[in-house]
């Protein structure tokens, strides 16, 4: 028997056992006393923990900590605000990035290296420490937390992006779970492309596996998904796992590795795809597939920057089928292709066939342009590489949105 | 006495001796009478030529026949059209290329491979045969159709882009002119950045000496311009030289040779900005300039990275001050950089010392912002790399025109 997942309704971050969350409204985000902009994640049982951070090469502060924290493959809570970024402000931003685990680490019972944290926000302003203390002080974690916990990390975000899945891993041995938060919607952009990701489960896992696991899952999820070719300072994508499931820890090639890490692929893939359709101003999400290309490696730059190129997704915006645009993309990708070989879809509907521009009926790719996802798909036939991106469509909106962010 | 050189007033591709223009309404592009989209240049002299081409490797057909019609280094005509970009219709784009070529040589009584041919427009429609060849023979180029020419090559630009200077060579032997005209106005970005360019002079020139003169002008010029991170499949830099000047031939290295190179970048200068102040729904111009990096490759990568930056873009727009996306965006280029080593300058105002946030005066900034021209200058402080790259705002109306644009 093989393991088997199935996700849980209104699953979130506290869904897998022995975590709790909660947040607050400490007035760093906006004056709006309903807005959650300050929350921890904690649990009672030290963690094995493993991080995956931006590659941009100027690094916020709290991701600075996080990787220094995490050098021992441990913790166990993660403090976060959002409204500010605490990036670019010198050496003032990682002493209160410390002072914040500190801080966190004396509530908790914690040790402050045990505490990661995580900002996002504007960039360029210092965190108001006087806020983020009392902040911390009014937090109260908790097993029903984790939807506040979702609500205080997003920004420009229209709705929360949260999940959980159980699994029964190989012989019904043990069920475990794995659940998670992450935010949007701008600056987003492979790889890596999530602003922020937490993860959580309740398996036992060792060390080393769980940090190839993470990779492995954000490879085909957080990775593959842009919405407007920037990436933050602070991306960061972690996960805590506590073994309070008890199973038999797993290993990499041992029993129920398979199935936690498809199961943790899942969570990541729900969450991305999440972020890809709240795109800031978006109101389409767009699938592109690349196959039968030379290396999956080349499927998955050129699905990146089809999904990535501003032409084609203020056509789809517009719902209007100028497919010249996906292949001029696809051409500036430098993956390997023979023109000639090239066949475009809009969902069934066959665009080129050979490098050959086919005639269509306009009202059908209109209609496919006009659905919530909308599916793209480029066969090079030229070999087996094959990968899928994500993005979302530009419209007005997001201009409208980030001309006007900071004033 | 070292050459100087003075920018002609209402100069354009027909100013240099020799040269001759003109374009028709072949009813490609729109039904409008008053819409021009097909012209012909050419010179009574076969010219020395050379091109630079897109680097996609979706490559139009007029791209093809281009490089084929150059491999020797001559031509005396070009035949350009837009509305329609002969590109991803399978072996009838070329063949439909070769007729346009050998039409042309026959009006203007010469050899089909002295003509280059340009296109530009939608992808995957084939060019109305019947349309362009009648439009060939209405053609009737003459010294005062520059103009024309220019206003043909057109499609969502707003205003005409041409330009001439005039260079006394090096010990007053010789006058000569450099002309060309350029269309914008998206799928721009480097390398290369231009869709539709064409260069003409009546210099006597040394074939390799111009191939080499031409890149290095374009490598400052149009691949240091990007208006929405996509590059056209029809990309084409081209020049003539007719040698009507009566120069001693220029050669690499020899007298005259850096007062044409000097000129010829001017050109390339000035239509490269007027592209990139001319972007799709553009409102200003913003012009990156990144010093002290390691090395001028560095610097050209950083400049593009920023000024090519949908954030940053959408930020400089609606005059908001949010300088952190400029930091985060040059991050992400991966040009090497220390944080603690970075300056950030808008115009004169310094944003950021030594990686650190300053405190500045919003509305000075907010003022610098609202300028046509926004110059943003970063200095990483570790070297001497410099270079400088333009690109432009991101308005919501750049979005209704790609959302709409076959439709």
């Amino acid at each position: 028997m093989t393991s088997s997942s199935k996700s849980v309704s209104q699953g979130t971050i506290t869904t897998p056992r022995g975590f709790l969350a909660g947040a607050t409204h400490a007035g760093i985000k906006s004056p709006a006393a309903d807005s959650l902009d300050l929350g921890i994640l904690s649990t009672e049982v030290p963690c094995v923990a493993a991080g995956v951070f931006t590659t941009n090469r100027i690094k916020a502060a709290p991701v600075i900590l996080c990787q220094r924290h995490l050098e021992n493959d441990e913790a166990q809570a993660i403090v976060v605000n959002s409204g500010c970024a605490n990036a670019c402000i010198g050496e003032q931003g990682l002493a209160d990035a410390e002072e914040v685990a500190a801080i966190a680490a004396r509530k908790l019972g914690l040790l402050p290296q045990q505490v990661l944290v995580a900002s996002t926000g504007v960039i360029g302003t210092a965190l108001p420490m006087g806020l983020v203390r009392n902040g911390i002080e009014k937090v109260t974690p908790s097993r029903e937390g984790g939807h506040d916990l979702a609500r205080a990390i997003t920004t420009t975000d229209t709705f929360l992006k949260e999940t959980a899945v159980q699994v029964t891993l190989e012989h019904g041995e043990s069920e475990i779970a794995i659940g998670g938060i992450a935010k949007g919607a701008g600056m987003i952009h492979p790889d890596l492309a999530t602003l922020l990701c937490f993860l959580t489960t309740d398996a036992a896992v060792e060390p080393d596996f769980l940090k190839k696991a993470l990779r492995k899952a954000v490879d085909v999820s957080f990775s593959m998904i842009t919405i407007d070719g920037d990436t933050s300072p602070n991306d960061s994508v972690v996960i805590l796992a506590n073994g309070v499931a008890g199973n038999k820890i797993i290993e990499s090639g041992g029993r129920g590795a398979q199935g936690f890490e498809k199961a943790l692929e899942e969570v990541c893939l729900f969450l991305a795809k999440s972020i890809a359709r709240d795109g800031e101003g978006a109101t389409k999400l767009i699938e592109v597939t690349v196959d039968g290309a030379l290396t999956a490696a080349q499927a998955r730059n050129g699905a990146r920057i089809v999904a990535g190129s501003s032409l084609v997704k203020a056509a789809v915006h517009g719902s209007d089928p100028n497919w010249g645009r996906i292949i001029a993309a696809l051409g500036r990708s430098g993956v390997e292709m023979t023109e000639s070989k090239i066949d475009l879809y809009l969902d069934g509907l066959c665009l080129m066939k050979g490098g050959c521009a086919l005639p269509f009926d306009h009202e059908q790719a209109k209609s496919i342009l006009d659905r919530a996802e909308v599916p793209i798909r480029i066969c090079l036939n030229l070999g087996d590489g094959t990968a899928t991106a994500w993005g979302c469509d530009l419209s007005e909106e997001y201009v409208t949105i980030n001309s006007e962010y900071t004033t």
